[in-house]
């Protein structure tokens, strides 16, 4: 019999998306009258339809698809020039990124699992506690940690963010780690790194030769404008770091999928064995090799509908969006507030990270308001020990359904 | 710095479609006046609009998507049950495979490269020479070959596929493989798998407890219907073989990425090292922890494409142009006879594989087209050593283009 990759049986069970829609399976078929009631403040999907720029654009190109003259086959594996252009143009101006390091993709959770493809196993990574679950995950997969030991991975730094670090990772002077992934807005606690938090990690990466994965899947939500949206905003980042970003909640383009990863030219990693030993090696032709290789570019159609957030009334109507969401989560801060739940993030980002009362735990809190009031919300512990006394609320949902779940909270008895 | 994956580093410089835009471009760099003039015979790129059937799928998609009441965001990671019933329904029907069984994804090519994730590293492939390139690549990148030797890289078992035995692979009985690569119909050669074919793999398989991946992305183009179309119609397959599909060639989805792998619930491999070690492990559940970890399902546009191919429209539509790329073969096959070159495939496949002149040598006689006749093939080597002698034609382009193709080849002179 063909021999299984055995880290994947290192995996905890389920995987907590998986797991929360069994649970409100579960009680949904106990009671299918809760059905309607039932709000999802849970996976962070967007809820509101494509805005008319997008829409636009994806007629248009499906139009360009039924003629000969304008039919498009395969597309370069690293995205369409425009798409990259436009990003540069929109995104890094002024930050030294050109076109030639943007990688465009089907979304950002691929490129964050795939990137690990280019580099060796048994890399020491350091993650923050509470952590977006894919970057522990893919590295359990990659044979970058033990087993699992009372709730944590053997060999995994976890950076502790509490209430007293503001929910920021600070760096572990003490030990050495090889990647370290940061995700600013931060999934799942909505907090932002600042400018002194980046150069305090570029200026560990530089010092242990680290390589920093910084995920801004969430940078169009920071409206404070002395927050950075890009790692590269801060001087060094771009000889150690590598960064993820999104479409699907910026443009809502989630069914869609389109993201992209930007991979300077200057980061080096290093053969620590065979023939090339010692040999410093392009990250960025790595990766296109690995692109080109075992993958054929993002849809057409998505990359279409991506562009026409750069246009001035696509860039319009996003902000409109993201302004929707950004006051949902004032709404859902404010009834945490009223049933004196602490809580944090939303400013910048849709999601709000807020404490529950004392006598619960993590699941159990998650039967509870989804029992007692039928609101789905993600239990903090699904994120990592850290987790544990909190819940995320997410800001992804209508305005109605918003107000109705603020109602409910006044109704909460603990 | 960080350690790089240094299998990648194994790798022969540049993979061969690259290689030939390389040649292209630096041929149109120095005769712009060719630019006219240049027919596209190269890579299986499809070049006719995609058919009404599936405008008007993506029409309504994208109505939908402008609506909160029919808007949808993140897709089941597995594809939409809608489309796994469907292709159930239209391609397995009889044969005992169920929609959990399929996994949508976003093209074959990804499919076939990322089912390496959920295996070990170090195990012995089999595959034909020629082959697909992305086999080899992707098998040397996951560490299961030793370096390239004189074209080869070692570790690899290469099944000759020359004239002799019709350009189908035999097993080596003498020698032990865990995985086989069987591609049918055959890109390059165009040629098809019988039952017998299949039959005698199977039986390796068992014997050797192998597991076969076959990739029938061309089947809709078997015309013959002694031929079979999946190999789950042989007996004993369910238990050993893993099946992959597209939509790309099919229905002409290669830029809108959609395409799917059926993995049956029986297939097992076993944990060979590890806390589990001798453990068998379902293929089934590590693709589907794999999927729900890595990916986040194909573009809701391209699935509601690929659903349109089975609609009676649909199916209608596809199969003219199925058989307006098979008249194309034909009628490049005709060209090659009147020259004088011989040729194979082409009858149940979009691809032709055609003998050039004993007086060139494969990239030689690719330059030669490319210079005199302004037409680009794929030259046999980059398909492997036994592609020495062979070049590939794509039957994918207009009949105008293909008319011309086979009046120039009236005027090779050699």
């Amino acid at each position: 019999m063909v021999a299984v990759n055995v880290n994947y049986l290192k995996l905890a069970e389920a995987y907590l998306f998986p797991e929360i829609n069994c649970r409100v399976e579960a009680f949904l078929k106990s009671k299918p009258e809760a059905k309607d009631k039932l709000i999802r403040c849970g996976i962070g999907d967007v809820t509101e339809p494509l805005i008319p720029a997008i829409i636009i654009a994806l007629q248009e190109a499906t139009e360009k698809l039924s003629h000969r003259e304008t039919f498009r086959g395969y597309g370069p594996e690293q995205g369409y020039l425009f798409l990259r252009e436009a990003i540069v143009e929109n995104a890094y101006k002024g930050l030294g990124i050109s076109a030639e390091e943007i990688f465009i993709s089907d979304g950002s959770k691929c490129d964050v699992a795939n990137i690990l493809d280019i580099l060796e196993s048994n890399l020491k990574i350091a993650v923050s506690d509470p952590v977006y679950p894919v970057y522990v995950d893919t590295n359990v997969m990659a044979g970058n940690t033990g087993e699992m030991i009372e709730g944590n991975y053997a060999g995994i730094q976890y950076l502790s963010c509490v209430e007293e670090n503001g929910f920021i990772p600070e760096p572990n002077e003490k030990e050495k780690v090889d990647i370290i992934y940061l995700c600013s807005p931060n999934n799942p606690t909505g907090v932002v790194a600042t400018q002194e938090n980046l150069k305090k990690w570029i200026k560990y990466a530089k010092k242990n030769e680290a390589l920093i994965l910084f995920d801004s899947a969430y940078e169009a939500f920071i409206t404070d404008s002395n927050l950075p949206h890009s790692i590269y905003e801060i001087d060094g980042a771009k000889e150690c770091a590598i960064e993820f970003r999104s479409f699907s909640k910026h443009g809502g383009l989630t069914g869609l999928r389109c993201g992209y990863v930007v991979i300077p030219q200057q980061i080096k990693g290093k053969a620590k064995r065979g023939k090339e030993k010692g040999k410093e090696i392009s990250l960025h032709q790595l990766w296109s090799r690995r692109q080109t290789t075992k993958f054929n570019g993002a849809s057409y159609l998505s990359q279409c509908g991506a562009f026409a957030l750069f246009s001035e009334q696509g860039k319009k109507e996003a902000k409109e969006r993201i302004t929707y969401y950004l006051d949902n989560a004032k709404l859902l801060k404010q009834a945490c507030e009223k049933v004196g739940f602490s809580s944090f993030g939303g400013d910048n980002a849709p999601y709000i990270w807020a404490k529950y009362p004392q006598n619960f735990k993590s699941w159990s809190f998650f039967d509870f308001l989804l029992q007692e009031q039928q609101i789905v919300c993600t239990p903090g512990i699904g994120f990592g020990k850290n987790g544990e006394g909190y819940f995320r609320l997410s800001a992804f949902n209508s305005r109605e359904n918003i107000e109705e779940v603020a109602q409910r909270f006044l109704n909460i008895k603990y």
